[in-house]
């Protein structure tokens, strides 16, 4: 699939300097979404995994849908102070544009990582090693896309710019 | 199912007085999850539907879910400054505790628009509000659970406290 005729370039969003990947054709268009989630399922080393995890939010779009494609449960990383305290990690981390914190609750399993954008990497890696402090296995790591700002790295990623 | 089992209560979260419902429980259980998506589709008027549009961020788990199992678009509302800028309609309205705003791209189709809690209902009006503005016919709406403090609506609600 041209899965390229679905993402529009916004330029200069968030901030001057960033052209930013719309997304929303994709997830709008029902064959298009439902074909980007067998495709990111697809790249995944997904025998014997128990959860998919969503990173705060646009992860959960694709994380909760592949987690109800796969009769598997579904866990949130959230943003800082959204999670009730009890049983919490938190990872703080270095953005493209500034710093940010995740949270997630504490528990054990098998899970995939998934997020919409791989961009510098920093909130995948962040979510691994949150992952692995609350618990859990971490035996893959997919997104929807990758902007290639980066250097080699292991989360599989269906769409590349 | 008994849901319910899978809902634990949080006190006085995220403020003082209010008991918080954590789904962490259910949406992490393979079988409850799945079987909350189809109970919530089952609660709706979901012939000749284009788009589950999901509420940010807990509303994605399910709308995406939904969206794709029944073979349909998704659309985000999300809070303000997060969507780029063309195209955009954004709706102010008042929380249970403070004031929000949530914004969405313009587009057409017929919706069911998607949250995982109903308290006040003022997010979900402020949504049906914002679907209609932004150009879309809104034929329903649903929720994981309602909190018994508000008045007779006509939002499709799963579990009921």
């Amino acid at each position: 699939m041209e899965y390229k005729e679905f993402i529009k370039d916004i330029p200069d969003h968030p901030v001057k300097g960033i052209v930013y990947k719309d997304i929303q054709p994709l997830i709008g268009d029902a064959h298009a979404f439902k074909h980007s989630l067998v495709g990111m399922k697809q790249l995944c080393n997904f025998v014997g995994v128990d959860y998919w995890v969503g990173i705060e939010s646009r992860g959960f779009i694709f994380a909760a849908a592949l987690a109800d494609h796969s009769y598997d449960g579904f866990k949130m990383i959230r943003k800082k102070g959204k999670l009730p305290p009890s049983d919490l990690v938190s990872m703080e981390y270095g953005l493209e544009y500034g710093r940010d914190c995740i949270e997630m609750e504490k528990g054990s399993g098998r899970v995939i990582i998934v997020d919409d954008v791989y961009a510098t990497g920093g909130t995948m890696t962040a979510a691994k090693l949150l992952c692995e402090l609350a618990g859990y296995e971490v035996v893959d790591s997919v997104c929807l896309l990758e902007i290639g700002l980066t250097e080699k790295h292991d989360t599989k990623c269906l769409i590349s710019y």
